[in-house]
């Protein structure tokens, strides 16, 4: 059993996860924040994968953040205790400074939990002041894109 | 000190918060997906006072859910550890199964943390259909709305 | 209706606090790891009002750490949702670098949820090595639990 | 990248875990409840391929729980973000009612960031009575258990 496995070789990225027993509610289904966190551990692991750089080198070492400045959510069907799901991440926009991905949840059969759009902003840090996407991670950005679209259209 | 505090008398319904250390992430801002849980923690709170129903009592004994269908998020400026915040809750819209509000975090100068909208929609339950809002929810909601609208006219 | 206050002219210590829908579990208790988290949060509360430092204040710029490194839980009847609880902090013991407390949660009439040890360590940042509790700290530490002894035994 | 992971063919069970940037306080360090959230993971994971039912399924179709009265946590070496941890899980002693458990977290050269004991109590739902431990479970349970014993020792 598998509980949050990310599979490396495939595009859109995908992490396999078990919905636990302390992250669902007194209904049995999950507790509706958690799915803004599976969202976000879904965007920290594309983060270190594909960006090639954690949120803590990102803020300790390079003095950036990445953070979420909005979130849309769409609960389609609710997860519950035991449910197994695929978290795949796709890139939806790459703006100047911002970034807009989409994380989707969904079952064996391809149905979806739920649909997580997530604009995120580059900033310096200690300033907080938004921040030109750099080249390296734009160039990476792109070339992901490019891969999922390829994936997606066959 | 006080952290988390409802103050009963005033309209709209108001919820004091003081961001503790574990929510907060090695930036030293609060964790994203807390800010959900904040959100609905204060839904949670305005259904026990306000609706008259808490949660469990909706479930357990009335056989509904309210679940939250759709949520949208803006984040205008990150809650630090020890910030303490009001937090506020509106009614947008009332449908016939659903029901949309805002809550909306700020700091003592009334400048805006966040801004939380969320769609919940009534259901029935162990069918999980959408069920029309009863009346005597729908009486205690639009008596809410109204008595806000008059003081944040004021 | 209040979900999480603290009472700040009573000794020992007492933060009230109801049990929210989101930290429940499918049983309708409170999921285990949860009784932790309210027990730390006693203790912050505690460390900011009693020691007079903040452990972020403690963190960055004191140069400071206090964490636990022995837990003890007691679980003696479950909390369930909306259950509102008292949780109390007594000081058990005060060694060289070390402090021992015991945060209890009871219900209204006095029966108690859980009981807590915690074991926390003053220690140096960024070397990670114990610290001799200082002077200001010990002081306070020890009027604390001379008026939380003369109150308990009233 | 694997940030949860089971491998069933073992004995003692492990699950592999990356700490994410979510369960981390301010200082950088895994926020000290969340360890005890890893052992109940464990746990749960645990109860459902060894004992063969998971808690929803023992909670709901056979009346039974399998709560935690007791836990003891040492912290010995604080989990930063990002840093990779086996749990482990060893059978202690298995009594009438009641089964202990240690869930150890290690990293990668064996060294441990914690030692976890819990104590969990077989009840009757919805009694809340404790429970003579079923045949089956206690057949399964001592099996797991030598086959640990074995292995541990070579």
């Amino acid at each position: 059993m598998q509980s949050l496995q990310n599979n490396n070789t495939v595009r859109p990225l995908r992490v396999s996860r078990t919905v636990s027993w302390g992250h669902c509610d007194p209904a049995g289904i999950i507790y509706t924040p958690r799915v803004l966190d599976y969202a976000m551990e879904t965007l920290e692991i594309w983060n270190g994968e594909v960006l090639g750089v954690t949120w803590i080198k990102l803020n300790k070492e390079l003095s950036m953040g990445f953070p979420t400045v909005r979130a849309e959510l769409d609960f389609l069907k609710p997860p519950a205790v035991d449910d197994v799901m695929t978290l795949k991440l796709d890139v939806l926009e790459v703006g100047r400074c911002s970034l807009t991905t989409r994380v989707t949840g969904q079952d064996d059969a391809g149905e979806e939990f739920f649909r997580v759009r997530l604009v995120s902003c580059l900033i310096s840090i200690p300033e907080y002041t938004p921040k030109e996407i750099i080249p390296e991670f734009r160039r990476r950005i792109l070339a992901y894109q490019a891969v999922c679209q390829e994936n997606n259209q066959t």
